[in-house]
């Protein structure tokens, strides 16, 4: 069934309600635009960087995001110790691949913790996605050099060996579990123009995840949710700097009649 | 005697005139915005991760916060190494628990580090504050699931324990310093919307404190700056994104007529 | 030949054409506003902490930036196994020495990397550069306690023995090879009170660096377009956070007509 108005705004108010406990282990770049983005739609985000407490921040949480943005060894230990938490205790675990294929160290750890362990999806740019399924994703640093469209055979085939969703975002987004797919339309053309907008969907979709244990739709929502503010702000912007502060105003306060008017969905 | 607009307007001035340099060991989240909100208030921020520098960034500094938002091991060792040092120089430490009672780690290095040294504030959610008086404060991660009013006791006690200024921010905030106390009335219910107002309050009581020997006064005035400027900010805001940015345009341009419209304190 | 308009939109183009790829060992303060800065002015920002990634980060990258904010152990390494890269492959590397005076580490860091490796351009504020040239440069943390101005001979010295650009940001930018030297005018007082401003035209020189071989006048046209956009921002903004914003909005949308009205420079 296609993710609609009413399952969208049934997830929204259920985040809204329950204020889930979302766990990040992020890069430094972009701690605080997740942790507002998060704050802004309703949940309660935790940032960790520390091998000690991550698990037991793991049994707190409704959700996990792991993002390799800027990677260190402290921190892959981090995520290794967070992500094996999750999958013993069975909450969602969304994967960002930030700059797959710019680095040999990011492209190899992430396919090293995807070879260990369980994502329930994996957002990424087509760049990065590409890079996962072996592809070379010809990347350029951490912005993709290839639209989201080109890699959609790439990511059912990624969401059916990983047994997870894989979202391509880019100009529309591709979301997909290798058998039902959807591209979610909106946002504006300057988002690219702000740093870590990327992390922050991958934040909003493990907000969602946390509240419906569908994750395919659940991340079509999540992408629902980014589409819809961004084309609020887009609005209302002058730049990215203006662009930035109304996305967050436009995610706390978005309302089922720009859900209406914005949402915009269609099978793949 | 009750801190009252003389009192406040005399300590802003000396921060505007002085520009006290307050050195930061704070987490990864709220560096920026830390900063950004000494800046406003014409304080000097200086963030500091290194053990091999903090003594003599201490030496140079007015005040020193310690925020435990985004532990690790280096961190702590670098936070043990500037607390002692603003001990033996006499300078005034802000502690923030950001998350005690969420881990164990956040919990007993807190515990531990007030075993050692001495704190001059302790500024914390309600959950927090609980934890540090050896109640259950059943925190959700970073924000609190008690109100502020419900820790009024147990705040007075571990004020008493440390020799210390306790403040226990929420809806309303409250400052003791175990025998005479305050209510700081203002703000606005958005304020838990936006990541790291917690530390920034408490890096805006360092820089009261850094002026000002009297650290309950100290406390209390930098709990009225943020209630004032949050005022103002939600005036003119749309959501979260916007409240941010006018908050620092409030600090920076708050006027005498802004505290005698706003200012709203209360003998505990 | 002075920089003039010309030359200023030439590369600004050449920027916005490329989108050339700068690399960033940066500190924790300033991740997030640097990689907007750079994305607002079209260049592509990545940042890295990860000493087994930086070297092939630097294969991909037209410049290299290395901040010295908060510096630590790690970083370090990583930091100077960039700039060996950097200066092997012939990128332009922009030094910014954030806080150099204010602590031995900071200081001796800097001189000790500027022993080991060329940069192209080292920008900071007179306090920095005065210590940098062993002059006792009476640094407050890292806020500038002398003016520009008072830097112009040291600077000159400065960059005759790196052989390279000297940048002191203040009220008035001086820059100067050691033999040829231009004052940028411009901006708004209000700078110094919004954080990483100072990192943030490193990065945008550096942006410019990318596309420009002689960085004389690449640094000439970063601080131009910081103080062009500083001036612009400063026309909408109510105080520090409004500024910050319309910054990047400013950076984003410079145009032909901007630069006529607002490009201010004067050989030294």
């Amino acid at each position: 069934m296609m993710p609609d108005i009413e399952t969208f705004w049934r997830d929204l108010n259920l985040i809204r309600t329950i204020n889930p406990l979302v766990l990040n282990i992020t890069n430094y770049v972009v701690t605080n635009n997740t942790a507002n983005a998060l704050l802004a739609i309703s949940a309660s985000p935790i940032m960790s960087f520390a091998k000690d407490e991550v698990e037991e921040l793991v049994g707190l949480s409704a959700a996990l995001v792991i993002n390799v943005g800027t990677l260190n060894a402290g921190d892959i230990e981090v995520m290794a110790a967070a992500w094996a938490a999750a999958n013993a205790k069975g909450i969602p675990v969304v994967f960002d691949p930030v700059g797959a294929g710019a680095s040999r160290l990011r492209t190899d750890t992430s396919l090293s913790m995807l070879g260990k362990y369980s994502p329930s999806v994996i957002r990424g740019n087509a760049s990065e996605i590409m890079t996962l399924a072996g592809e070379a994703g010809q990347s350029k640093g951490v912005d993709s050099s290839q639209s989201a469209g080109s890699a959609a055979g790439i990511a059912q085939a990624l969401a059916l060996v990983n047994s997870c969703v894989v979202c391509v975002s880019g100009e529309e987004d591709m979301v997909t579990d290798g058998n039902e797919g959807y591209r979610v339309c909106g946002g504006h053309e300057i988002m690219p123009r702000i740093t870590g907008l990327g992390c922050t969907a991958s934040a909003i979709c493990a907000a969602f995840a946390a509240v419906n244990k569908n994750c395919l739709e659940a991340t079509v929502h999540g992408m629902i949710a980014m589409a819809i503010a961004g084309a609020l702000a887009a609005k209302k912007s002058d730049g990215p700097g203006s662009f930035q502060m109304h996305l967050y105003d436009a995610l706390y306060s978005l309302t089922e009649t720009d859900v209406e008017r914005f949402m915009e969905i269609y099978p793949l």
